[in-house]
């Protein structure tokens, strides 16, 4: 018997690690629920012996099967479903749903929908956990907190959390076209397979579901923001809806892009203009059709009037016109709409930064109520770093949504390992001092500076078809830290580093703190290696992976870079002040003031403010010639650095997704040189100063690095125009 | 302690019942390896206690690996590597490495470089299983083979199988885009990651290189027939050769599509003039290029003077001209031309299906002696069903090489389950009667009626990054069909499809021959329910998703679905006799004699050659539209009945494999009734007869047939031509 039991055993042991040595090809994200190491493992199985759940609607089994599967996977085995609570017991629901809640006459009041409490109380002889909340979808995010406790090995026997959202939207914005092509192609294709939908359901879509739910993103915008008319014929409307009804269990909502032409394109209206009665009452039909196939459609977000799509302009109307008429359509139905604040015109020759504020500033106040102006984090686009938006602080009577990129677009895309979180945390906390000291960008994306109850920030989704969802394992970082940085604006980047990388690779002390060491200085090097000093949009043409900074032939000038660095024979920036475009006007005085000063403005952003001599003195008392040289060299060092970590962290590390980060890291390297040569061999045409000594020269002519051309880039579609076979 | 080991069993199967409940997302392919119920569990572990190998080489290393894999999950543990040989060794080799099997003096000179034998070998006072070749490439695909009867539940312990392939080169075909996309998308994106090679090796190409050999493919082309001249750029070159690093331990070749112009196009050439030494020298040195960078290059595969793309007949030059141009350049280094007979001209006012035979026959013994002409299966294009390309037994003198479409392009895409095994036997085993009865086409293509030693078979690749490779789960039994059929092209569908039935899912009886029954009825479903009857190419404009019989507005009369099946009021077919287009006299007489006459020709092929009065008795003693009419009805239900047997196969497949292909039937037999209702609708029109008794009108008007539009089917890509943020 024995004998026999052992050989078992032995089978057993060797299939379970057959089991676990199975590659890690990054699927699970930071949802691995890998088996936790003895210590650990005795302590939170006392405390988990039995699940005792309220309620069965489709939120709260969700909110069960996620234990169950976490602890199952954690602990080894998925606690059994007990019908009441005693010590060591998980109690989760509302006290609507759960007598054992209500009994327990928590303080739930201030936890709004989707807050949570997770709390140890005593029970019998021993203590329970209860994870409560006022509506079920607070509960699926307090299931989702108390797994993370024990995936960071935290104890778990005397909790008393708290936790409620500080934004109210928390939305991914999908730039998917309806052909299942993305913007650029960030991580494969669309996870939407329009053509199979409404009928077949990839089982893929409730792990999106999932994993937006453990973070608390609460919504996510199907399509692009370069939107086509097709996304509201019944057809797709019927697509959306079954996307609609999986997602709906895990507190994610539907969104939708609206093209503005949309009356004419789809129903043949002579306009589209929102003044026009038979427009709005276009535009009611099909929101009441909407609302017929998704009763708890979220909204629309809109791009209009900027790089060719249609808007309201288009008809002598305003923004607020258009808003506000597909927000009329969308009140009854509780729908809001997200009005976006990108805009810019090929006929207007002021400078780009400064366009979206003379556009939006002067209507603050005209928006109806159920509209947000959706703001980038910064002027111009999403490059490595730019100074917050203006916008933020200047529209006290608009709820102002935040848009970050969560693709890096302009950021390496997939193989530049570059944690957003910085950039977050950097935007978040910046002080716009518009109503005196402390009136960071967070409190206007809360709410809390101007009282506004609706309020929002959205992401721009990096997730794809790519089998890791991101294009890269680092790249997960992001997604997670936009959801966290959601739930509250007010978090820090370090520790949002530190969950991540425990969930997603170890707990291990000699992995950890190198991981949270690369990830917090990685955006760093980006800007380095691409755009030091406040130098920004210096992209190659067609495509956004490579230097392009001599690029000077686009068809509109604020699209070449050469508008943007006005490098010349004197010295290199954009002067913004009050002898250039004064764009730093459009901040309050207090900022102003700095902005202006190039004494006193941050070298982050010198060069976006100021024109600057090349042998201006900076604060290392090198020249800004030579400072920019070192800066570049900087970045391309500072990736160096990553890879010598990241080797030693091999032992921490499944072999495959070690040998992935690796390879990425060797081209990101390559990829930083190339930034840093091609840069330094054209500025060096107009500044005409030798490099700092110890400095190499870069490794190619200027004329080499201007002749590379990547038309196959991912993003720049280029099939054979003859299909055939 | 027997407490504590009964605990440790219980964690430790629960978490092994967790590592196999793992949800089965397809990926494994039919290379799954689950573990052996216990009967044959212990008879196999008896023969497979230790492998012994000789060399070291990397394809040494990968049949080791494989076996170790393949026996470890089987088994439920990799036997060790032996030093030498013993009872229950698995022993593997060539006697070049392994003097061992040396010593064994098998009788192996009729192997060949790839062929194997697997032997049951007295040693000692026991047996062991010997796995021998003449070429390490040989004695990887007998590891698989011998993995191969554990999976199919094969005694091993009496062994002698001899297995060599039947044609020499075993492609698949990728349609594949520089830019990631795929002709029209089948399973996703590419798999091929053009943007990060050579730098980052996906670990899926190491699958797809398995995935191959496991079924006897040797080479690929990487890039589509519709081709770029970029592929033949120096940076595509090292991509390219960075795959070939990754495949070539598997016995797998790289091959390239050449664009003809590539001369012009990339050097600035004035003429791709074939006869014009300065062409002749830049192909030549092009091909030196690619030998530098990949020593064992397949060659090319060529697609020219065929819609849109160049060729030699740009210049007045032949198709023979422009192959051995590039068979001269590439005969030194041992590669083959693979030219494409799938040509036919807008200006050409002859039955489409003629003008290949029309071009090429007159060609017959004036190709180089490493050219190949590769020849569709028939002579349109992959349609559901067509008679056997006119040109096979038409060129004894040269190498024909047989192109069948893996992917079903016209037979539903993905989600409809179609096992083309018997497609592939019925073009194989069709007799052309060139040389009298039993010149079949799986003779010509073997090269055994003719006499060429050089052969080959393609099959265009439906492998994708869908997590599944292919799609859909059943369409990966396409991939492996094709594989063993180009292994052996006398084989039937029957067993192939029992094979991967058992392979991929269950050896349960009660699993095996409804799913078998399912696959082989499949095929001849979608003939019904699209283009029954010998009825061809009705699909619908811009995508080929659905039923277009009507299309007449399309700018060439050749790709217009009223082109191909003549219906009028008098009848319906294109009379391919000596009263239409003849094409019936490109066969030899004994076939023409058959087909030549509507009473002896299959029922199958009525429609391909005859315009049959609508009043025409068929052999059912039902008129021509009456069976039409019973026959698109029939596909149908044959759809509803697979859905019914498939319902029954519940308890023996994993949930998400088994919803998957339900949710997929469900599509199909949607589909499948638009097909019938939109061609009945459309035809009765013209055959103004009623519908015979019990069978139901189409569910909406022709009109609401026509006004059906899916500018998003995948592969009509569409993305927003504005690029923005």
């Amino acid at each position: 018997m024995r004998d026999g039991l052992l050989r078992l055993l032995l089978v057993l042991s060797l299939v379970a690690s057959g089991g676990s040595a199975r590659a890690e090809d990054g699927y699970d994200l930071w949802l691995r629920y890998r088996p936790i190491e003895g210590t650990w493992q005795a302590r939170y199985r006392a405390a988990t012996s039995a699940i005792v759940a309220g309620g069965d609607s489709a939120t709260m089994q969700a909110a069960v099967a996620e234990l169950q599967r976490g602890l199952g996977g954690l602990l080894g085995f998925a606690p059994p479903i007990g019908r009441s609570a005693g010590p060591g017991s998980v109690l989760i629901g509302t006290p609507a749903n759960t007598p054992a809640i209500a009994a327990l006459q928590l303080p739930l009041q201030a936890l709004g929908r989707e807050g949570y409490l997770i709390r140890t109380v005593k029970f019998g002889d021993g203590t329970a956990t209860v994870i409560a909340a006022n509506d079920d979808a607070g509960a699926l995010y307090g299931a989702f907190h108390f797994l993370r406790l024990l995936q960071l090995r935290q104890a778990i026997d005397r909790l008393d959390i708290n936790s409620v959202p500080g934004v109210q939207l928390r939305l991914l914005n999908h730039w998917d076209n309806l052909d299942r092509t993305v913007e650029r192609g960030y991580a494969g294709s669309s996870l939407w397979d329009w053509w199979k939908l409404p009928d077949y359901r990839d089982p893929r879509y409730v792990d999106y579901a999932r994993v937006n739910a453990s973070i608390g993103i609460n919504g996510t915008v199907l399509n692009n923001v370069n939107s086509r008319a097709d996304s509201l014929t019944a057809a797709f409307i019927a697509k959306a809806a079954a996307l609609a009804d999986v997602f709906r269990p895990y507190g994610l909502r539907v969104y939708l892009t609206a093209r503005f032409s949309s009356p004419v394109l789809l129903d043949g209206l002579p306009t589209a203009d929102p003044l026009v009665p038979a427009v709005r009452a276009w535009w009611k039909a099909k929101v009441d059709e909407i609302y017929r196939a998704i009763p708890d459609f979220g909204g629309f977000l809109v791009k209009a009037n900027s790089e060719g799509q249609p808007g309201p302009q288009d008809f002598g109307r305003t923004h607020a016109d258009g808003a506000n008429m597909l927000a009329e359509a969308l009140a009854p139905h509780g729908g809001v709409v997200m009005w976006r604040a990108f805009v810019y015109r090929a006929e207007d020759a002021e400078d780009r930064a400064k366009q979206a504020y003379n556009q939006f500033q002067p209507l603050d106040g005209m928006f109806a109520d159920n509209v947000l102006v959706q703001v980038k984090n910064g002027a111009i686009d999403f490059q490595p770093r730019e100074p917050f938006h203006p916008l933020f602080g200047a529209m006290p009577a608009t709820p102002l949504m935040l848009e970050f990129q969560i693709t890096k677009e302009y950021l390496g895309f997939a193989t530049h390992l570059v944690f957003l979180g910085t950039l977050f945390e950097e935007t978040l906390a910046a002080d716009t001092y518009a109503q005196g000291r402390g009136s960071t960008v967070a409190r206007i994306v809360d709410g809390s500076l101007d009282g506004h109850r609706l309020t929002g920030m959205a992401g721009v989704a990096n997730a794809g078809t790519d089998r890791n969802w991101s294009g890269s394992h680092f790249n997960q970082a992001n997604w997670f830290a936009f959801g966290r940085f959601a739930w509250d604006p007010h978090a820090q980047a370090r520790p949002i580093a530190e969950e991540w990388a425990r969930m997603t690779f170890s707990n291990e002390p000699g992995f950890v703190a190198p991981a949270i060491d690369i990830m917090m200085a990685s955006r760093e090097h980006a800007v380095d290696y691409m755009t030091p000093l406040g130098l920004t949009h210096l992209m190659a043409s067609d495509h956004h992976y490579g230097p392009g900074p001599w690029v000077d032939d686009l068809p509109r000038a604020d699209w070449n870079p050469v508008y943007f660095h006005r490098a010349d024979g004197a010295g290199i920036g954009f002067d913004r002040t009050r002898t250039g475009s004064n764009a730093v006007a459009q901040y309050s005085p207090s900022v102003a003031s700095i902005f202006s000063d190039a004494g006193k403005v941050s070298e982050r952003e010198l060069l976006w403010f100021h024109h600057v001599p090349w042998d201006h003195r900076m604060p290392s008392r090198r020249t800004l010639w030579d400072e920019l040289v070192v800066r570049y060299s900087r970045g391309v060092e500072g990736v160096s650095e990553m890879q010598r970590r990241w080797s030693t962290l091999a032992p921490y590390v499944d072999a495959e997704r070690y040998a992935d980060v690796a390879a990425f890291l060797r081209i990101q390297r390559q990829e930083a040189q190339w930034w840093r040569d091609a840069s330094i061999a054209y500025f060096q045409t107009l500044s005409k100063r030798a490099l700092p000594a110890g400095y190499a020269a870069p490794a190619h002519t200027l004329d080499w690095y201007r002749s590379l051309s990547f038309p196959y880039a991912p993003g720049h579609w280029d099939p054979p125009s003859a299909k055939g076979h």
